[in-house]
Parts: structure tokens; sequence; C-alpha cells
């Protein structure tokens, strides 16, 4: 070792005075802007150096120091005013929702979905949750919103902003998945892209008023047994909710990750069913109705229903199964570098807590226990990790939940079995993911 | 009960067809426009209607129903591709970061507050995180980013953002506190408002990878006792850190809630030390050394050390203490309704997790054990809610955290008897709102 540039390690003088030498200053600045083509190279040739570990960087050859440094040291940035409100880097302008244009006919009913390949931990971020509305977003001003609650209760009221917001509430992260997420996969694999085949799912900590307490103001009565939850958009979207529901831990949420919900996730107040499909999460929420039975609404009948192979049809279908996914790699995040390679992916349950996830390489014949960094918290999303070592041959990358009840992830073959090829909701299989020899990551269906 | 508008719940036939009848319907929305008024009037009044209780509403008057509805049912709102990445709501536009001009020469060597009195749970939204600049915010291409490591080890690297993000990661909830945070404070009550005497403080889902980690890609030499670490600014900011904490807990992170860092906090890698003062989270870092000693640069020394009274000073003083603050009522949000009204707070601890939370009416003489609602996660922001019976009278809030070392968060009086009035750091005394005879929230000190 006998690097010029570690002169601030053995001359203790210079240090005291507050800074590194300004010889060893410069001639680090040197070598950050000259490593870019041999950094590239590494990728590319997809050796890790330094200790045999599981990534690569690239060892400071001091006879190779370029005569730039990047730019970004040398002037003033942007001061404390530029943003009151903060933005993405534009170098992120790639992380957006993207919709399906041929989906459905109009985009004021449709979806758009979170680009889960390109997010870390279990947050969403608010302006990446999906959107799916029946009539598009509506614009409410909080000062004119009311919530009006009536029916088998013993007082209707009437409550405004001002009002809910004088009530305790809580904060809990939740995860929130449409019941159609995954939906286009029952009768084959159809999209290739993990924004698109899960990304109708988010994960934010919501603020709200348990509704509960708001029941108890209004006071149920006692053949009060169902509620009736109807959106303030112009689809008017209602869903009925068993009271049992209601009482345990629903919230009427007023904010998403510490700010006022968005717009478009139901400003100012929406219903929050911890585990439930998406679809009863009634955003713009303007009345609760009380009754003795469900309403049987168009949102659960011809939706959010799953059509048998005998014609049947399963209903109130509310709890989301457990189900994972690998987010990296996947058709988005293709395998880069021959050697250790990362696993990442989510995991959820709306029964619990995730107990255990399980990685495939080989398209479910064998299994590894990955690993669930802390916090896992129940009905929230939950990350796992892993490692494998690719060697450029073909791997059927899988994941697969097990939840704290004891459900296990089924496979594809499994659900079908049960519930056949009709539905568009509810799929909540294992996902598998072909890397072939090139790297490149394709949605494939096995068996 | 003689409601005209419960005809729903009474005729089951018009449920069981998807909808509400239209008459019920009608109906309610006529009342739900029309209950302005009497809404404002109840808030003006201050009693709460309904049953006993935290809060107030309007029981509907079916003998006052207006002519008009809210427009926002009326009409098709924005379709899912109006907004690639979303936006809080216009009617949210108040809720900003804030700097003030006076502070400093320059806003690139200056700072700009959290809005935490417009904030729910613990989360901070990324585009509400506070910042605190030397030289401005870096512009960085993560394609020409590196990290160089250098100084006592087996082998100085360079990394790319691509090799950084080929390691494992974490992902975890903590809060990052700006050791000036209510500095202004130490020589009376000075400014009037919880964004400017707390708002040094946010608190995401950092993702990133453990430095440990790296450290040990290039081989810690055994005299190797202190990492210096630099930041790609103008400023060049750099802090000495000691190996212990960089063995521990400390994070090279490149996510916050889920995206990639935003450039002012950092994009696309700062240091994350969990519990320690902000300015050492080093931004945009560029170089690490080991070393075998403290460089006592800068901003370890004439900056971000505490002048004692004796004129000696205390430095290296880096775990931020326990603290707490009522977050509402504050000077941004006086208190309204005579009655039962919601106090709301945060709290947390540099050195572990918040055991308990006590709120005083009475300026610290009686106190009440507030509620911790979950999740309580260790060196993250806790919240607290209370309730408190405002008759018109005047009173003297304060909150006080302990943590679960048993530190019990002092007194100004209590602290300013070990630390004398010099100092512009550290400064986490109970802090005191005076709700005066109009409901209006001061800053005030006492004793």
């Amino acid at each position: 070792m006998t690097e010029t540039n570690q002169a601030p390690a053995t001359g203790t003088g210079s240090r005291a005075a507050g800074h590194p030498s300004s010889r060893g200053r410069r001639q680090f600045l040197r070598a950050g802007a000259g490593v870019a083509a041999g950094a590239a190279a590494t990728v590319a040739g997809g050796a890790a150096l330094g200790r045999p570990g599981v990534a690569g960087a690239t060892e400071i050859d001091p006879g190779n120091l370029p005569p730039n440094v990047p730019m970004w040291g040398h002037y003033l940035g942007d001061g404390v005013d530029a943003e009151p409100y903060g933005s993405p880097s534009p170098h992120e302008a790639h992380v957006v929702r993207r919709n399906v244009p041929w989906l459905t006919a109009t985009t004021e009913s449709s979806v758009n979905f979170t680009p889960i390949q390109d997010l870390h931990g279990f947050v969403t971020p608010n302006g990446l949750c999906f959107e799916r509305h029946h009539a598009g977003t509506a614009e409410v001003n909080p000062a004119e919103y009311r919530l009006m609650i009536n029916g088998l209760v013993d007082k209707p009221m009437i409550f405004t902003m001002e009002d809910i917001l004088r009530f305790p509430c809580e904060s809990r992260f939740y995860f929130m998945e449409c019941a159609a997420n995954s939906g286009m996969e029952w009768r084959g694999a159809q999209l290739n892209g993990v924004q698109y085949t899960h990304g109708m799912i988010h994960c934010v900590q919501y603020t709200g008023v348990p509704l509960r307490v708001i029941l108890d103001q209004v006071g149920v009565k006692p053949n009060g047994k169902w509620l009736m939850a109807e959106g303030g958009d112009a689809s008017g979207m209602n869903r009925s909710i068993p009271l049992e529901k209601a009482l345990d831990d629903t919230l009427l949420a007023f904010a998403m990750n510490g700010e006022m919900l968005r717009p478009s996730n139901g400003y100012p107040l929406r219903l929050v069913l911890p585990g439930w499909e998406g679809n009863m999460w009634v955003k713009w929420i303007r009345r609760i109705e009380v009754g003795d039975q469900p309403w049987f609404a168009r949102e659960e009948t011809s939706k959010y229903t799953d059509l048998l192979a005998d014609g049947r049809a399963r209903y109130f279908t509310w709890e989301m199964d457990a189900k994972s996914v690998i987010t990296g790699p996947c058709p988005e995040k293709p395998v880069l570098h021959k050697g250790v390679n990362q696993i990442k992916g989510l995991a959820w349950s709306g029964r619990g807590t995730v107990k255990r996830v399980d990685v495939s390489l080989d398209g479910g014949r064998n299994w590894m226990q990955a690993r669930l960094p802390d916090p896992v918290l129940p009905k929230c999303l939950t990350c796992f990790n892993a490692e494998f070592e690719w060697n450029g041959e073909e791997v059927l990358l899988q994941s697969r939940v097990i939840d704290d009840t004891g459900y296990v992830q089924p496979t594809m073959q499994a659900l079908q079995k049960v519930r056949g090829v009709n539905s568009i909701y509810h799929n909540n299989s294992i996902q598998t993911w072909l890397v072939n020899k090139t790297g490149e990551v394709e949605n494939v269906r096995l068996g």
C-alpha cells in the first residue's frame, strides 16, 4: 500500500487544523472522477473486485488519476428557499405510476400502477401510490366536506372535517391492495413487468379516527349489523361492510405518511379497512348508512366477485390472502452481474403478520429461507432479502410467503383447481420470473 | 326519530338493487350541503353536540335541508394519467417548509423547517423534510457518483452507485434532528411557532447498506479507530465518526420513504447515524477516510460544540438527548373549542426508545400520562396523545419524555444550570405553550 492520497491518515498535524490536507483532498477528487471507465468495465465484466463477497467496486489505481473532477462540488447549489415542497431528483424521472391505455375505455375509470420495482423498504411515497377510480379523482374542498351517518342509529349526524379532527386518532402502517392486483395473470403470463403484475398495491402510515369512535357518537341500534359506505365521487362508489370490521380496526383516515391524503387517494377522508380488498376503502366518503343486512351493491355483485367454473360466484371475499413477489430481479430489473446478486421482494397478508418467506431458484423444487428485516408489522408490507449466485444459466425465481395463521401462498395450479380461470380478482399465487442466459427476466407460467 | 332520509334502512328492496333509493340519496345530498352554517356555529359556540364526548358534530335537522349539493359529486374528475407523480391537494398549499430570511447571510448556508404542526403520525413526507445546507443542494448525477474509502484500510476502493446497490440493505425508521433544533430558545422564548422552535427534525424509513458491510470490503487496519466522512457539496462538509458507531447501526442510505433520496437530503448517498446529531449524517458523501484519531473538523470545533459558562466547550456531543414537544395545540394551532380538546405531540430519544410521555396543563406542577399509540420504535419519532378540557382559562401546556435509559427530559432552568446560555446546540428542554383566554397559543418561558 503506497497510496499517495493517504497523506491525511499519516500526518495528524494537518487533520487537527480542521481539514485533511489540501494535497490529500486534491488527489482524492482527481481519483474520484477518474474511475468511470473502470467501473463500467467492472460491471460489464461481471467480476466482483475486492474481497470475495456480494458486490463489486474498483480498487484505486494511483497510476491512473484523471485530470478532472465532477462539477457538483464546484459551485453553490440551490438554497433552502428553492422548494417549499420538495421533489425527486430529475435523474429519477422514470420512477412514476403508469397506466395501461388499452385496459379500460376511459382513464377516469381505470387504474395506474405503483413502480414497486424501483422502491426500497416498505413505505410507498405518496406520489407513487397507485390510483383506481370509477369516475376520476373527486376534487373536494375540505371546508365544504361533510360526512353523514344515518340509518339504524340513535342520532343521524353530519360531521365536518373540523369535527373529525377533534376525535382521538391512530397512526398505523397498512398495505392496501386492489382485489384485481395480478388479475390479468389468471389465464397465463400476460404482462411483462412487476409494476403491472403486482403494482396495484401501496403501503403507507395512515392516520385516522377509529370508526368505532364515530359510531359511538351516533349510536348503532341493536339491529344495525351492516354499514353501507358511499363515496363522494361521481360514481357514488359504495360497499357493504359488516359491523364487526367497523368496530375492529377500521379507520376514517385523513392522512397518509404524515400529510393529508392526496386527492387521488380520497382527500379529505377515506375508509381504511386493514387487510381487506382496496375497493372497500371508500374514498371521499360522504355517507355511512347503518342497516340490518348487506346492500349487494354493484361493486360486490357484478364486480369484485369470483365466477367459479361451475357458474357459482364467490362473494364477500374481503380479506386479502397472503402473497409475495420478487421485485428485483424482475422484468424491469435484469441480472447484470455474474456472481452474487441480491434478491429483494415484498410479502404481505390480510389476515395478519408475515412469518416466513422462502425463495426458489428452480421453479419451486427447492426453497431457501429469506431474511425479514425489522420491523415486521401486521397487515403491512414486509421486505425480504436473499442472495443468489448467478453463473449465466437459466434460473426460475419464485417466492412464497407463510403468514402467522399457517397459510402458505399457493401455486397458480393449486389456485386454479379450486377457482378455475374465470375470475379477475384475488390471484395471490406464486409468481415465476425466468432469468434467461443474457440476464433478462421474463414473466412465465410453469406447468 | 322520524328521519325521512332513513328510507334505505327500512326498505330492503331498493338496497338489494345496488343503491340506496334515489329519494334517500337526494335528501342526503341536500342535507350534506346545508350544514355549513350550523357547523360553524357549533365551532364558535364550543358545545359538543351528540353524546357527551370529545368532539362536536351536527345532528341532522330534516326541517332545514338546503337546495344545493356540493359540485364535487357531479362531474368526472382527473383520470389515472393526470399525474404520473402525484402531489398534495391545492387546499394543503400552506403545508410547506419555511425558512427564516434573517437567520443567515445566504440561503445556500441556511435551514428551513418541517411544518410539524400540520403533520400526523410519525412519518415525514419526503417533500417536507427540513433542509440544512452549508453550500446549497449539490446536484449529483448518480451515473457519475463515486464514493472513495481510503486511509488505514487494507484496500482503498472506489464504489459506484451500482456497486453500492449490490450489497444487502436494511430499511429502518429513524428520526433525524439538527443539533441546533430549538437552539434560538436558549436565552428566552424567541420564536412563536413550533415549526420554528422544533421543526429541524424529520423521520422517514431510510434504506441503505450497513456501513460495516462496506468497511468489511476495504478492511479496516487494526489501528483504524476513527472515520472522517466528507460531503460532496461545495463546502466539503466533514465530520469525525468513531469506528464503534460505524460498525453498529450506521447506514450508507440511498432511499427515504421508499424512493431514492431527495437531492436536498443527500441524493444519491448519505450517512445515517441513528440517534446522533444531523450534522454528522453527511450528505452527497464522496469520501470516507479511516484514521487513528479524530480530525477536529470545523463542524466539530467552532460549530456543533457547546460553550459553557466557564469558557470550556462540550464537544463530540453526538447522541441527541430525549426530547418531546406538543404539536397541537401550538402557536399555529390555537384552541378553537371549549370542552374536550386533543393534545398531540412527538417524542424521541437518540439513546433508545420512548417509554413514557407526561403532559402538564399547569406548567409542570401536575402531570398526566399520555397515550403512546403503536408502533413505538427505537431512535424513531413517537406519537403521543391526550385530551384536556378547556374552560376558557389560561393553560400552561408542557410535555416531558422519559426514555428506556430512565432519562427524564429536563426543564430549561435545570439545563441552564449545567450548560449556561452560550450554546446554540442541544437544547432538549421542556417546551411551554401558554393557551390564553382567547384560545391563542404563545411560546413562553417559565421561572
